[in-house]
């Protein structure tokens, strides 16, 4: 159809494609801060863009002495840049380890093959040991976009996985993180299956653990979908983004720590789906079981805790439910070599006084500290956590853990290690007060029926909450309490005024979120 | 908790949110090209970041002079901006219409609460009538992120959609844009079920009905998954961005147009979603069927032969799928009120020699200027769907349809209309031609036993297509061909050395692209 030997300068010749010296352009950090997402901004009219044919919005591979980036292209259309540069944005140009006038290599990077078993996932297929690892690598790799990272979270929540696919899904994520190994055993630790706001018994149970000399190295997360994660709230007491070094010390030191699991990168590719998760305000069972087992193989742990929150607005909503991610959960467990054994609690109401990470510190801190208004509900559960642990792995005899963890926490022993892991994490932080706070009030008598966790938890969301540390709803009532026309309900905690404006625009027609019956 | 009264300035106060001067910038065009999505870029110290808790990648809601987007927000750490600006993206300027310096609001967005209807259908509820409107409302103000939109698109393919589901996604996607209507009936259509590269029937079926006296205002699609579509090939001879003023003159004075379907904003959710489906190279068919009758519907027409090609590496696989969609199509179409009818073709291996719009629109030419060279399956297939749509008009007795579209072929008045279509839609141009070529030649002898259309569309694409307008493929054996070896078996054309090379590392292992069996 076309002529043949006309208009074609080059026929038959394979041109040289790597290294050649056209496709480099000299860095430039332009401060644009696209935290996880990494990005880079060429002029339309460079050379790099018309000799590879770029495109705004193309994926692009960056390498630069040796580290390679796959990153998304923008188009600058104006004078931003020289003739000659490429403009980075702060994650990319940490990935590359970039400094000013660097030169990078800029070319398409390889197709993502991985993506055509996210498509069969899709159509029904099943994901398996050959084909999850390949995905898993691509997206810790950064070779996934936002639009293909989401696919596969919301083609794993539509068809739900299957007890190999989990597995093979959970040690896909561990083989892409870096694993911990500990010259002791028994190694403690815990999960709760999230969904309850303020449930913060972690720091609780950690130092009792170590407290009775049994070594816990527990790295939590940040918040999925929730307002606050333990490493959100930990974060207003002490640092956690440690090393794996640093951690190691810690725990060689206290017998516990409590870090952020994202920086010490032992489930990186959890970090990443994450965020994704999070945007869609999704959760699902496959992902959620190989998120909470993945971090604990690669933490080395031995025997694991699993708390279980059941009530109609937690995350798990019946006992249907319960045993059947019960049963998900104990046999992944065991297929990867972990002793675990669940504790069902009460996931009707929001646990402790505080949701949000500045808040929710302030309960733990009062439980460890013994004081009279520490929260009852938030110290037995942190109680019948430690004590499970310690049946399981041997420190108390069955039917007396709960007597031994009790008696840790009376005797102050479990707040001194509490300080002094905090110390050892790099010292122990006030927690921030807000600066704007509401109260909403009872709009008449009666008795408390029900407390919706998910829209309270919207609510201290909106209030900037975890990002905003010092953000949240602090709860004044609970379940069955009896109260007056006009008495607080709750109070909501904001950093700033449009945050407590955007969460009030909320709440104003939401007033059902605590259900009063009439006396 | 908290102790009240200390640290809390504001207490029991509602802060006044709308119209707070305190949360406006003013605008500067950064000229950045972000295609689609709308960003905003914002110091991360600035008066509003700070006061309304606004994050990096939190979207935001610009407003300036009663317009209003929502946009991605990207923090800025450096001196790009000045104190009190915010930048935006190209697509952001656009949309808010702004000059530099315009003063703009910024706020947090309504939480989207259509979001919950996509989760329902992630966990397995039905998409209703009720549901889909605000999801495809909120899609095309530009209020879902790219995570979100994903999300949608892939829910609907691993949960595929059930016929109510299908009018219910097709009503709501007419409803969100513009609708045509027209004094006189029959308005013939015609759409093909995509797959098959190089199938380029479209303007040669318009040129026929046109000349025959018949209406077909036709818009046609950008590429979704395939190297070019019909808009594509069709920018390389005309305008094709046409508005629905232009595109109605057109009609009015030549009986049929072939314009893009974007331009005209007849299904812009449409637009969207395709550009999401692209990244991940995914199709449903509840998606397709919505998007082909919404199209329809949105344009007008009453009466629609559809071309489904089957072949094994089609989009419609085998007879079982080319029936279940032809059902699911017919059905739909009636609950809509459009006469159709279906032509199975054969899909086994590309339509014509060219695939790639440069390529295809060469192949176009050639047939409807009866060109010695022309591909006579090209003709046939054309002539086949022109001679169903003139008997589904009652144009042309029952049998008589395709002896009354060669006849316009042949003597020339096809040829003459689609000359004065592209004269009306902005002048006739001549396609470009690739300044990199590449023969891919048989390896050995023998007879030509499959041609795989996935891959080839694949090549086509790394090539540049449909970007690179010249880039693509060209054809130059068909199914039981015999060939020797050395033989060229298909050219590869690029514009740029970087996509001929990115297009010749997927061919290298892929030589069995073109089936050969040893005579």
């Amino acid at each position: 159809m076309t002529t043949e030997g006309e208009g074609h300068p080059i026929r038959g010749v394979y041109p040289n494609h790597t290294g050649a010296a056209a496709n480099t352009l000299l860095a430039r950090r332009l401060g644009i801060d696209t935290k996880e997402e990494l990005v880079a901004f060429m002029r339309a009219d460079c050379n790099v863009c018309r000799s590879e044919g770029l495109t705004s919005r193309a994926r692009v591979r960056l390498t630069h002495d040796g580290r390679t980036a796959i990153a998304t292209l923008y188009h600058l259309t104006s004078g931003l840049l020289a003739p000659g540069e490429v403009g980075l944005s702060e994650a990319t140009w940490q990935a590359l380890e970039a400094e000013d006038g660097a030169t990078v290599a800029i070319a398409h990077p390889a197709p993502v093959t991985s993506l055509s078993h996210v498509r069969g996932k899709v159509y029904g297929h099943r994901l398996t040991r050959t084909t999850l690892p390949p995905i898993l690598r691509d997206i810790v790799t950064g070779r996934y976009s936002d639009v293909q990272l989401s696919a596969f979270v919301t083609a794993c929540a539509a068809r739900p996985l299957d007890h190999d696919e989990i597995v093979a899904l959970t040690h896909a994520m561990v083989d892409v993180g870096d694993r911990l190994s500990w010259d002791t055993q028994p190694i403690a630790d815990k999960h709760c299956v999230g969904g309850l706001p303020g449930n913060r018994t972690t720091p609780i149970v950690v130092s009792i653990i170590a407290a009775c000399g049994l070594v816990m190295p527990k790295t939590s997360s940040r918040a999925i979908t929730s307002p606050a994660g333990t490493a959100d709230t930990m974060e207003v007491l002490t640092r956690v983004d440690l090393s794996v070094s640093e951690m190691r010390r810690v725990v060689e030191r206290e017998g516990g720590c409590i870090v952020w699991g994202g920086a010490v990168q032992m489930s990186p590719a959890d970090d990443i789906m994450i965020r994704v998760e999070r945007a869609l305000d999704l959760d699902s069972e496959g992902q959620l079981i190989a998120s909470v087992l993945s971090k604990k193989i690669a933490a080395g742990a031995t025997h694991l805790v699993l708390d279980i929150p059941v009530g109609p607005t937690a995350k798990v909503r019946n006992e249907e439910t319960a045993r059947f991610l019960e049963r998900s959960l104990l046999d992944v467990a065991k297929a990867s070599g972990i002793e675990a054994r669940t504790v069902w609690t009460d996931g009707t109401q929001p646990v402790g006084r505080g949701i949000g990470p500045a808040l929710e510190a302030r309960g733990v801190m009062a439980v460890l500290k013994n004081e009279p208004d520490a929260a009852p509900d938030l110290r037995s559960r942190s109680i019948a956590l430690a004590g499970a642990l310690l049946e399981l792995t041997g420190a108390a005899a069955p039917g007396q853990g709960e007597t031994m963890a009790s008696a840790v926490v009376d005797d102050g022993r479990a707040w001194a290690k509490f300080q002094r892991i905090c110390e050892a994490q790099g010292g122990m932080r006030v927690p921030p007060v807000a600066a704007y706070v509401l109260p909403v009030t009872a709009g008449h008598a009666g008795r408390v029926v029900s407390i919706d966790n998910r829209r309270l938890a919207m609510v201290a969301k909106l209030a900037g909450a975890p990002d905003a540390k010092a953000a949240g709803v602090e709860l004044h009532v609970r379940l069955a309490a009896e109260v007056t026309k006009g008495e607080p309900l709750f109070t909501v905690h904001a950093e700033t005024r449009g945050e407590l404006a955007y969460a009030m625009e909320y709440v104003m027609p939401n007033v059902d979120i605590i259900g009063i019956a009439p006396a």
